[in-house]
């Protein structure tokens, strides 16, 4: 075996090694350790890792004879282990002898659909039913901002909004700060349904510094942006929105029905990646967990370290790897198929061509990068030689944000299926 | 004193220690040790650094008592510390007791002018006088590609497609294969002229790599980019030129009246701060010496891992330098003013914001960043917090590429005048 291939192996475990480490299941249960519930419990799953962190809380609370009144699971399609049918709500049976059965929903991520709609009416309807007599435990995890909305306006027009949103490069932040206003569940108001009954969330996070408000958009906790700082971001991002009054309408400020606990984040990915890579025999680096910029420009940095790494003219020592966790951003420009972790490490590309003993790969923890069946993409020395014996032009390529379909043709997809797990992203260089 | 004004005491330090560590006299001297004229000597030094080169070649010849026949420099406005007149050419006396003057042309830069087109038909006169029995000591440092030209074409069209290639974000080799092919002294074409004279060249690099076509775009040099390649790139960057016959002319391939020697680079510009900055007590760490990407993206990334750095989120241990040498770009977006170490600095200001004792600068080691009177750019973790005190908008200022007026505003330009040598840009964090 060539020592490039060695190489792949050893990223397809650190991959692994990476995902399985930083699956909810352990860290639910240790967010439940104290937990006394003292009313009917009810739970709500929402987010890419939903299904994986509801099914823990039932283990947990089977083993400790703990009575679930209600389960249900809001996810994206595909997120739920088959267990879901192709109907909108799907209903399972349960090892918990108190309770029968979870309700499942799947629906549309990066952008609602109608079982959005279906799903998160559920919650509200529900919801609205506690009195003083019940509590919710809620599980939040990213992907939560698509997949539990119930809009004062019709979804075409959120729709619309995000997309807008997306393709002008705005950050997550801000795309949340403009969409929540628009919801009935975000910005802390499915706490004000839940109300008078008391909420314990635990929140598995995908936002850069673990802000609460930002991830899944925050339904249960007090929005500190004010009507004023949404229209500004309007106007910044030149979106187009004929009626304004929702974006008008204040939102909570003062929320004492819900407690929180935060579990997992970007810095446990990076740490994982170090972890693993010193079992392998490489020194690791981590540059920061805080990645924001454009995905293309983070790879050619990217590359210029690893290729400087491997020319000795920096501070880096072979065989090392370095690690950048976070979530950089794509403004699209072109008609191509991709997503941030694929484009980043294809712009790696060009840097580190025809060097040996070095690649480089960036990975979406929940493992669906963009709207693709890929969870990133992962480069070597050899790739630009590839592409450029199969006539793929990496300027054009980059030009119209087409990294998946590039990526496809030189064995450069990192593909997972849906993890169960959703913590951001990482991107490695490995060089020895 | 505040620490962060002795942090800002300290970069200085840093800066002036670099850039007098990387001025070029005693390299150049080092080169000339073992180089003994046979025949009759004759000096042209060309770029940036040229008065420095120049004045440390004749230092050396009048201390070997070795005769120089003519010394012709060429150098940007206000780079040959004040021994030009306002005149297209100055006439300066020497120490030299075997010359009695050195010819100092000032010309345009980064876009050549008419004094270019005076300065290097100058050089091209001389040259054609030399026979078997001259030789040419060739000093070449970086601007030497706008600085030195006598084009087939109109300087206005030179100027029209240097104006779209670096609108376009195009980088610097890219521009001068194209632009090489233009030019009746690049891309080995005055080493043809020059002959049978034999050329002695010594480069002070500022191009990543050092590539000897690429650094003032090889007037000595054999090009091995052909008239295809320039067709690609004009049609990638989409430039618009009515007349490719000159395009399509081929360009020297086979040079043999050359010797060079290459002088300081950007890898000494990053050795230097490392040093400086492990006697002022910080830990430095190298990440790079080929930094090419967009410069506020650049900026964006270091800022993260210097936020992470005050966090204790990664692998760097405060109190620490991180160093980013190379030379970015800047796709020119707005109608501001900048350069790319300032445009880097700008945008790192946003990732630092209230984070104590964090300073970041990006300096261009020639003294002047884009068309503006500043080296480059400084900014703390205080900067945003002036910024919307002044009311100047952060994305507004990136958007317009305007950092020059925003920076000047927060105490943020840092000024060293022309300094005499040119080994590009280096990026510098500096956390305690």
């Amino acid at each position: 075996m060539s020592n490039l291939k060695n190489m792949l192996d050893k990223s397809r475990q650190i991959i692994d090694f990476v995902i399985a480490e930083n699956m909810p299941q352990n860290a639910v249960k240790k967010a439940l350790a104290n937990y006394k519930p003292q009313k009917q419990l009810h739970i709500i799953a929402i987010g890419k890792a939903a299904f994986t962190m509801a099914t823990a809380a039932l283990d947990f609370f089977v083993q400790n004879n703990i009575k679930v009144v209600n389960c249900v699971i809001i996810t994206k399609y595909g997120h739920s282990q088959n267990f879901s049918t192709s109907s909108p709500v799907s209903t399972v049976s349960t090892k918990n002898s108190n309770m029968s059965s979870v309700k499942i929903f799947e629906a549309g991520h990066p952008i609602s659909d109608e079982n959005t709609i279906i799903a998160t009416d559920y919650c509200i309807n529900l919801a609205k039913t506690f009195t003083e007599d019940d509590e919710l435990l809620f599980l939040v995890s990213g992907g939560g901002s698509a997949l539990f909305e119930k809009p004062f306006v019709s979804l075409k027009i959120i729709q619309d909004i995000t997309a807008q949103l997306l393709a002008s490069g705005a950050n997550i932040v801000d795309i949340n700060i403009i969409r929540k206003r628009l919801s009935q569940v975000k910005a802390g108001r499915f706490a004000e349904i839940v109300a008078p009954a008391k909420i314990f969330a635990i929140v598995l996070s995908d936002v850069l510094g673990d802000s609460l408000e930002s991830i899944a958009s925050g339904p249960t906790t007090a929005d500190s942006y004010t009507a004023e700082d949404a229209l500004y971001l309007l106007k910044k991002y030149n979106i187009k929105l004929a009626d304004k009054s929702y974006i008008l309408q204040e939102t909570p400020k003062n929320i004492d029905n819900v407690k929180t606990a935060v579990i997992g984040s970007v810095n446990t990915l990076c740490q994982s990646v170090a972890k693993i890579s010193q079992k392998l025999g490489y020194t690791p680096h981590i540059l920061t967990t805080g990645l924001n910029c454009e995905a293309a420009e983070a790879g050619r940095f990217l590359g210029a370290i690893a290729k400087d790494t491997q020319l000795g003219r920096n501070s880096f020592a072979k065989p090392c790897v370095i690690i950048a966790g976070g979530e950089t951003v794509v403004t699209v420009k072109g008609k191509g198929k991709g997503g941030r972790n694929q484009e980043l490490a294809f712009a790696a590309a060009q840097a580190i061509s025809n060097l040996p003993n070095t690649v480089i790969f960036s990975l979406g923890s929940d493992g669906t990068d963009g709207p693709t069946d890929a969870a990133g993409g992962i480069i070597t020395g050899e790739t630009l030689d590839k592409l450029q014996k199969l006539e793929i032009n990496f300027d054009e390529v980059l030009a119209q944000n087409d990294s998946y379909n590039a990526l496809k043709q030189v064995d450069g997809l990192i593909i997972t299926g849906p993890t169960g797990t959703n913590v951001n992203d990482v991107s490695v260089v490995i060089c020895e």
